[in-house]
């Protein structure tokens, strides 16, 4: 598949490597075509570099791995025509950190940012995944033992199989993709955020996630 | 112990009864002390019945299980001084309902009503536990199968140590009783919330929890 994995901080590093590993074409997104950074980074990797509007017009499936305060800026850069009709899955938290750490968040309780990013881009079909957890394990889950667990929220019955079936490319079984329903879900999955950032201080590290243990579980 | 426990729902109940069943001698804090349903409850279980404040005066630890949208008329009705110096378990959620389903948070983001009740009242010890899980879970950890965990969050070292003794009698081993630090970190298990309610949906019942897995399980 095409595939546009629009940032290239350590979030769009972890994706794009990964999918173009697993074979897909991918296109990196950034704000010039000509960072010096970026080019040698995905030229190392197998990855095309392009600015944020041709990588999404170039690819099938667009994935929103900026930072959370810049993101709806870049995706209005990009523009609702090439985004109609793709997955757009968003990996982005809208965290604040004018007020230092922990962060707070820019948007949270009655909206989102992936609320927000489908409402402004309607014909995108926007599933939120993947914004819970450390980009390293993201494309790695076995990095931990045992089982963990990933939510998925969106509109869209399709792109979220789409979604977990790129998910599963990553070494996810669809059983540990947990769907939480509509795109307003997205709310409980960036309002964990303040306890993710809590946690990794209690554990001393960014390499854990999360399980949910249930009275079903042999 | 002398423990009050403020609110007669149904976590107040889950709560006294099994402190009760330990050996404390507690005394459920409700807005009479001759409501009939809740005298009939205390009197099967081997629990007094009082009002708010003669229950958080007669105590030395006082445990908020009443609705976040009242907990803080409740401790006012209480007053500074019956709480002074005391262990104050924070158990509540300020969870507004006033537009359905899922509620959203009447505080949240810079602020928590853990928070709140601290500044409220400086002189109690205010720790936040135990309001991640269902009241049934909250005093029987083992009716969910495997490792799961509770968070605690506080001012007072001494308070909290004091909050995981008493989380052992319920059956929490202390590694499973993750500190995340002073009140503040209220904010994070409160807005732990819309997660937890999204997965009430997609679990299919209330009877559930988080586990953290780190990379240092063997």
């Amino acid at each position: 598949m095409n595939i546009a994995v629009l940032g290239t901080g350590n979030v769009g590093k972890a994706l794009a490597g990964a999918l173009a590993a697993a074979g897909h074409v991918v296109t990196m997104g950034s704000r010039t075509a000509d960072n010096e950074a970026a080019l040698a980074w995905t030229t190392d990797n197998g990855v095309l570099l392009a600015t944020f509007a041709d990588a999404a017009s170039a690819s099938d499936l667009v994935i929103n791995a900026t930072g959370g305060g810049v993101s709806l800026a870049v995706l209005n850069s990009v523009g609702e025509q090439a985004l109609a009709g793709k997955v757009l899955i968003d990996v982005a938290n809208p965290l604040d950190f004018s007020n230092g750490f922990p962060p707070t968040l820019s948007v949270c309780n009655d909206d989102s940012l992936g609320e927000q990013i489908q409402r402004e881009f309607p014909s995108a079909r926007v599933v939120k995944a993947l914004n819970t957890l450390n980009c390293e394990l993201m494309v790695n889950p076995s990095g931990l033992p045992g089982d963990h667990v990933l939510f998925i929220a969106g509109n869209d019955a399709d792109a979220k199989s789409k979604t977990i079936a790129l998910l599963w490319e990553f070494g996810w079984p669809a059983e540990r993709v947990l769907d939480l329903g509509d795109i307003s879900a997205a709310r409980a999955t960036e309002m964990y955020l303040p306890l993710w950032l809590r946690l990794m201080q209690t554990v001393g590290n960014a390499n854990f996630n999360i399980n949910v243990v249930t009275g079903n579980t042999p």
